[in-house]
């Protein structure tokens, strides 16, 4: 078991560890926010067929190499095409069939002219312009060719995508399995929020707020709810966890105190220890550890804590199961805009605001720095990185900071400098 | 029936007819994603009492004091208390209580002194730091108030604010109600992709951009099928569809053309029309309406028109709609890093990807830019708006450009400048 390790190598230990979930089909309709497992080749021509990108007349372009002398010509008109529906007849010279937007483009056409180019009367239409063959015509296969690769193992499923995978037909898409995250709290001090308060009791932040992390990265979670601080207790409930989850996430009891069983009870079910805290503030009780290929990420109780090792080391992890090529979050330089005045003996995580001014990106805390408070994770988008032995931090400083959670229009508004 | 406005005019008429859908209550557990309808003010203290944020002894600061004439003091451990239960002693003058993390702090004692400080000796600890009053101590609201506002009405609930609302225990917020939006697309020649490709027919492939569009905003989609071009069969649709959702979102139809029934269809429905045609390419021929206080838009049937209007018409709409304070979508300057060679004589719409390079905001076309084509929106992030009566862009020329769907990750991965 290795102990107090960076943070980098706590998320390269795992990025190692941690497999994409199995593979499955989902239907179109439950594919949006999903990965797919498999590059996509187009079974069929996007579009189908040649059509019309108008409603206008199809003829052939040679008839009108007359108007040169004549002016105009005049062709007979000898059916109607509408979006849907099949050509009956073949255009030959002189005639022109009357096509409407989307409409297959008949045999024997190679050009369509617009509807307000002509003349019509009766069954005629006269027509005073020169064409060129291929004009106005949308040809097979002109957006997407069969057999072209779409789309590959890996990407996102963004609408655009999903709209184009119907254009050709697919309505299945092989997507990575949703990850099962089951998250289990631990604690004899915690309640639900639904439950009364009792006196020396609080209510439990971790479940939801990691929940609603899951749930916004487009995983699975499963509320396992509160454990006790026993040890066999635990144990028991982990073991649960891991036979319906495809990972577990703990919270509390993963330090060195009296009551803090979840280490002996990784211990207790032979799971192999991977490693034990991390070195980093808050946060550094973290225990990884592994059971029947899966693993088991044993958080901090501490709310802000939790929060942030879990966007620091869990979701990266997280991303890598759901199949997402990209999985470190992502670092910004910015001008400190604030004053900190406490030493920093140990690596430090600092909350705080990224915004853009004059085109630099700026960050301020957004509070008290405490592990327990949760109130300076709410506007929280970028963690600070203070490397160990830092003095004070000064306004004007440049720093270094790592955006958490997903990047929402709030925190991109400031970001890109309008 | 105002006609052929431009796209900040049809914004505005929108935004000014929109209004958030009905609030109601949601569990924490239904509560990622939504808005706010009302602020919140805490009803309790979090913590709601003094707690230790470490393992120690819990003891009188006072009785530290003699450390300075005799060096150490000896207290004798009158109770261990454990998170989540109540102190049974008072601790008074040569007494300490070991308190474990997140234990209350017993009456009496006024500063914890961490576990590794101490050395104890059965029921005995020496202590050899002269403490101060309030040190290693979470006072009661240290997080949050009783009566203080927490969060506004029109947030959004985001994994942070979740937790907190569990931790002062709210288990049930106020929110607005998922805006359901069903969506109809009309066509003669329009297939399902589960269906079996006819000759002359093509894949639907509106429904499912513009749903997952809708799922991916954080609203409730409606898939209300495929209707043909029959005006009496689409006034009827769309009069179920507007029983069933709080707006309805048509495609195809929209246009001038002879089997363009849907501005008929609204005008048999007795709907107000409030525009029709929007000065923009692609996507120009947009319907607005209003029917017994609800909105119908009306879009293109291409593919990537559809796509573009929905963006930059229907989701500000459907942001004010889901009580979001901010709704119209972001504007960027960027470079110009390509070649379009045609003249714009109407405003129009690019497709275009933003990267950052050395600093700077650049963007390139993403393909071809033809009202039908899905493929170029795949890569897509912004839309370069390009001034009606404009010549060629060249590499270089400053443009304008709107930032279109959710930001995802790569897209703020390539704005900030890393």
């Amino acid at each position: 078991m290795k102990t107090n390790i960076s943070l980098e190598e706590a998320q390269t230990l795992l990025l190692a560890l941690a497999k994409p979930v199995k593979e499955g089909y989902v239907s179109l309709f439950d594919a949006t926010g999903r990965v797919l497992s498999q590059d996509i080749q187009a079974g069929q021509d996007l579009p189908p067929f040649a059509k019309s990108p108008l409603d206008g007349y199809a003829l052939q372009a040679k008839d009108t190499e007359k108007v040169a002398q004549l002016g105009s010509v005049k062709l007979s008109v000898i059916e109607e095409i509408r979006a849907g529906y099949l050509p009956a007849k073949k255009v030959t010279s002189g005639t022109a069939s009357k096509v409407m937007t989307g409409a297959p483009v008949p045999a024997g056409a190679d050009v369509i002219i617009k509807y307000e180019a002509v003349e019509r009367n009766g069954d005629y239409i006269t027509i005073s312009d020169i064409l060129n063959a291929g004009s106005n015509i949308i040809q097979a296969g002109e957006d997407i060719k069969k057999g072209e690769t779409v789309a590959y193992k890996n990407n996102l499923l963004s609408p655009s995508l999903i709209g184009l995978f119907a254009g050709i037909g697919l309505s299945k898409v092989p997507v990575f399995n949703k990850v099962r995250v089951a998250i289990l709290s631990t604690g004899d001090e915690l309640l639900d929020p639904a439950q009364e308060l009792q006196p020396g009791k609080i209510y439990n932040s971790n479940l939801h707020s990691l929940r609603a992390l899951c749930l916004k990265l487009g995983t699975e979670p499963i509320a396992f709810g509160i454990v006790a601080d026993k040890q066999a207790v635990t144990a028991e409930r982990i073991s649960q966890a891991l036979m319906v989850s495809d990972i577990v996430i703990t919270t509390g009891g993963a330090s060195v105190g009296d009551y803090d069983v979840v280490l002996d009870a990784l211990k207790q079910m032979a799971a192999n220890i991977i490693f034990w805290k991390v070195d980093m503030k808050p946060g550094s009780p973290v225990i990884a550890a592994e059971k029947n290929n899966k693993l088991i990420i044993a958080l901090s109780g501490n709310p802000a804590a939790a929060l942030i090792t879990f966007n620091l080391i869990v979701v990266p992890l997280l991303k890598k199961m759901m199949g997402l090529a990209c999985q470190l979050p992502l670092r910004i330089s910015a001008v400190f805009a604030d004053n900190f005045p406490k030493q920093s003996p140990q690596r430090r995580f600092l909350r705080g605001r990224i915004y853009r001014q004059d085109e630099k990106n700026y960050i301020k805390l957004t509070g008290e720095q405490s592990n327990g408070i949760l109130k300076s994770m709410i506007t929280c988008n970028a963690l600070i990185d203070i490397p160990a032995n830092s003095g004070p931090l000064c306004v004007g400083q440049k720093v270094s900071a790592v955006l958490v959670g997903n990047i929402d229009e709030r925190t991109a508004a400031v970001l890109p400098g309008l």
